[in-house]
């Protein structure tokens, strides 16, 4: 995935010579805490916050450039970086949005944190279900209650707690993979549990052969 | 995973009485968009933003309650709610953070957006190599070299791609789980992929230990 693909095209841009009660009014209007400055030709030349503006707003400054933080020091991205850069940067630098370039320096996009976070949440939020229904799919010859059965068994294996195949069907149901790393412990020992449910049902499937 | 887990405790506030002045300096010295108004017993009763602060500069308000919006108004999470709730809140309202309060209504922490990002990015920077490794450790009587050479084989099967079980290696050595699920297709195709896997080496242990 690339930032071009979580970057918000719905921006405001303002320019250096722009003066500071007609930007405020455009960021509240918007509402955005941030803002890229950009030249006539929509090069990104600097950026804003709106904690800059109250604070030119204070000491009576007149224009963007007055307040503005120089494109050289603050953080960008290039619109073909891979997403994972702005989620990195994002939670290094401990940032609300990153503006996002092209080749020529014109600015094509915004990185909003929340955005991130939309982005990042749909992982967590897909169902547990979802996992062992592609599961059941992928080992022929083995049903989904005879899945069932191993989870339950494998579970109370593992965490000694006993549970019955029903109960462990429901509670997949409603669980969301986040849930579920939670859960058990971390992503590889969800990860592990469902290797040793794959190994329990294909070591029986063999042997139902072999019968 | 519970809201307190995730939130800032080293938050600001502001009180409903106090001048714009004193609260912008406050803002920006601490470097926060917005900030929860908090009465005499820290109980929330508002909540206000930098743009908030710009329009009260501007407009010459004198105090907090000026331009403040009343708790009924916004947002705000109990400190054990699940986090999950909290995440679901920033992205679907757009915010960059969150107050959290207890059960007296008290103020005990903000939730930021960009420390959200940070603890869901955590999954995705997970190493494809940890997951590999926890089933080595998982399948009993399987080993390392097993485990590529059928990675290697399941690999040109399900996408055509010949590839050999060193380059396997080295591809999963340096990727991550948020790059993986990435170039499988989501989350269920690659675990659909490593329950492949699986049932290959276990169907070659098990044939192993008939002769």
């Amino acid at each position: 995935m690339k930032v071009k693909e979580i970057m918000d095209k719905e921006f405001i841009d303002v320019s250096p010579d722009q003066g500071l009660i007609e930007v405020s009014i455009k960021m509240e209007k918007h509402k955005k805490f941030t803002t890229p400055v950009v030249d006539s030709e929509n090069h990104l030349v600097g950026w804003i916050t709106s904690l800059d503006v109250t604070r030119g707003l204070r000491e009576n400054l007149k224009t963007v450039s007055d307040i503005m933080h120089p494109k050289d020091d603050i953080v960008h991205v290039h619109e073909n970086d891979p997403a994972r850069l702005a989620v990195l940067e994002t939670s290094h630098h401990k940032l609300v949005s990153i503006p996002v370039i092209d080749d020529n320096d014109v600015v094509m996009g915004v990185v909003r944190s929340f955005d991130i976070v939309e982005t990042l949440s749909q992982l967590y939020e897909i169902k547990v279900s979802k996992i062992f229904e592609a599961m059941e799919q992928e080992l022929k010859g083995v049903s989904w209650d005879e899945l069932m059965e191993a989870s339950a068994i494998v579970t109370r294996r593992r965490i000694g707690k006993r549970i019955k195949p029903q109960e462990y069907e429901k509670n997949i149901k409603d669980a969301t993979f986040g849930e579920a790393i939670w859960a058990t412990g971390g992503l590889e020992k969800f990860f592990v549990g469902l290797i040793a449910i794959g190994e329990m049902v294909i070591a029986r499937k063999v042997a139902r052969a072999r019968n």
